[in-house]
């Protein structure tokens, strides 16, 4: 229906089912270090750009802040084998080569963790826009405008489809269209107050659709 | 200002912060196992009883059914000495008893994972009420008449605190008030579509208040 409906997906959480595995990756390192936040705030932060996360929870940016992110990153990629895809992520990107729908995964994800949930979709040589040193990370829509240029769409004739209320919110900033997924975790409720125009299960109930 | 205010305190998950490592462990456990169910559906099961949960997720009881239970139970139990109380959930209950407010801890946790939880609480030799033989596991609402039985309490005088939609299901079917905290990580929709009279971050909004 759109002339030119560019797609961007978000992959941590979206295309891999990963969103639980970092809240229990976060909330260990966290209490071996003495901080106190409660798993369910963990979850509600998990989607901005991981440079945030440790002020948003504990409302300044601790001193051990490194080794916080060391431990959750080397916590998370310890299982990353276990991990699995989202209903029908592998189909949605095969549906949307197929269609010929330009599409681009916008990631904040490190070039590590990256390169770990590629594979877990089977497709490690996949294009991925990341977030590159100047950008400002999630909620801010730096990543997306970049998406969009490298795809030559404009912001509002494309679609992100995203598990959070923070890839709402980034899409709401450049008028474009927001999809949420609730394989995440996060509820309606939260995905309708991050700008959702639509709310599907999973990738799975997009294919053909975008 | 109730003249006869009993109080039933969920455990798992209300009084400790237990929800999101019992998704990891039951995802863990399926995966293991071949079944795939994404995490925020294993989340959206917990709280009820633990016999439901398999055919809750996968349509029918499978037949490693218990190979699965004892298998979650191990991972949980794992990393069980790492698990913290929720925020003033040691308050909440020095503030009953301070005001001897009537209340009993109802759950549906094995008897070695309540004695666990009960650890985590500093508080071992609390009182429980827990899912005796022949009574149907929650959403039914067996486990809150036993425990408004031990307490001398009719159900319409009484106030449950939980934190999952399956806490304020079984409430309702018997006319009693139902208090959602959200430090399960259950969006305040669930918890309002689960009944909730009223919804509060964690216990500590609670004391003095029951």
């Amino acid at each position: 229906m759109d002339p030119n409906p560019a797609v961007l997906l978000d992959l941590d959480g979206t295309l891999v089912d990963s969103v639980y595995r970092h809240v229990v990756a976060w909330s260990a390192a966290l209490r071996a270090r003495g901080y106190d936040v409660p798993d369910h705030r963990i979850h509600a932060g998990i989607g901005m750009g991981g440079d945030r996360l440790l002020s948003w929870w504990l409302g300044r940016e601790p001193e051990d802040a490194e080794e916080l992110r060391r431990d959750h990153k080397r916590r998370f990629l310890d299982g990353v084998d276990t991990l699995v895809a989202t209903a029908g992520a592998r189909e949605l990107i095969k549906d949307l080569e197929r269609r010929e729908v330009p599409f681009v995964i916008a990631t904040s994800a490190s070039p590590e963790e990256r390169g770990a949930l590629l594979e877990v979709l089977g497709r490690p040589e996949l294009a991925a826009t990341d977030n590159d040193e100047g950008m400002i990370s999630k909620p801010a829509p730096d990543l997306l405008l970049a998406a969009c240029e490298e795809l030559g769409a404009t912001p509002s004739d494309a679609t992100f489809v995203g598990d959070s209320p923070w890839d709402g919110e980034a899409a709401r900033r450049l008028g474009m269209r927001f999809i949420g997924v609730r394989c995440g975790g996060f509820g309606d409720e939260a995905l309708r107050d991050g700008g959702a125009f639509d709310i599907v299960d999973a990738p799975a109930d997009l294919v053909g659709r975008l």
